[in-house]
């Protein structure tokens, strides 16, 4: 439980007993499942009563909530920026893979929370994160319409390419530990090229 | 709750009170978790008094083994049958993903055990259940290395390749629900063909 890490993960989030209780719960969540952690486990996880738990997160769902927020809109930025990097299709595909896949390595354990965990969250919650969800999964399915569309990349189903790509990425979260030999940004520039061939570029 | 479906799923097991006990297992861990389920949550679901569920599983875990045991020589199986009517590589890889995925997506929930709740094994049952994960990962990667040998594949590294093939299929237990539009079998040619791109079979 390393201050540093929190504020590494959610430089965003104030004050510093709020990300404790973040990281707390990712570790919580991740390793035994949402329903069987308790906010008393997590409290004390964090060095803090369940009594100071409240103070910040009015319960355990707004807790998982506002992992899985932040956990979204870092991957929605992390897709955009390398969308508006990449500039033409195959760029951008190779940019957005890359980063995408090494942010679900780097970040596996929260990750794991942000992809697995969905369905725990209350209605109104959700439907926040799937809006999260659907332009992450526009944004890449967009690029790879452009590529359809100016004869850079040959794919008969848009979505179905865009699904492929993004479970790449997703699925890495389910595997990478801290013991995986390929660091983050190897695996993210070896996948760009699988992903890139998979949409018909051969050269990739 | 049908003993069909149990039936159709464990067609091995007996009697069919195990049979109903391991869909409620599957039912409970994939809804709320391994940890967050009593084995009374899982005997009232099958209808029977927690003592019942004893005469058939030691424990909680001995249960989630047995689910894990079958879910995963099935996709063994699953795998080794296809390679062997795939005969060359290309056609073994187009059989093997149609019906890795094919699995993946008719069995969602039963998969979504099965990869995910790996990590509640004891040692011992995790140890069984690794090796078997080998195998499979093994039979795969013997194709694409048989592939990349014969020229039939352009792989810069058939182990990452592997891995990218079988997350392809993993991650359908992720999202693919009861309401998804497209049918496994087709799910399973779409990716079976993504998959060879993936591999440098550009006319696939």
């Amino acid at each position: 439980m390393t201050p540093s890490l929190s504020a590494e993960l959610w430089p965003d989030v104030s004050p510093d007993a709020a990300r404790r209780l973040m990281l707390a719960g990712v570790e919580s969540f991740a390793g035994r499942g949402f329903h069987a952690t308790t906010t008393r486990d997590i409290a004390t996880k964090a060095g803090m009563s369940p009594a100071a738990l409240y103070v910040h997160f009015p319960s355990k769902a707004a807790l998982l909530f506002e992992i899985s927020r932040s956990g979204h809109e870092q991957t929605l930025r992390v897709t955009q920026r390398a969308i508006e990097r990449g500039g033409t299709p195959v760029e951008s595909v190779r940019e957005l893979v890359t980063d995408f896949v090494a942010w679900h390595a780097r970040r596996h354990t929260v990750a794991r929370v942000v992809q697995y965990e969905l369905h725990a969250l209350p209605p109104e919650e959700f439907a926040v994160i799937a809006g999260l969800r659907r332009r992450i999964e526009r944004a890449v399915r967009d690029v790879v319409a452009a590529g359809a569309a100016d004869g850079s990349f040959r794919v008969d189903d848009p979505a179905t390419a865009t699904r492929a790509l993004l479970s790449l990425g997703i699925d890495v979260a389910r595997w990478y530990t801290d013991r995986t030999r390929t660091a983050p940004a190897t695996l993210g520039r070896q996948y760009a090229a699988l992903a890139l061939r998979m949409l018909g570029v051969p050269e990739a």
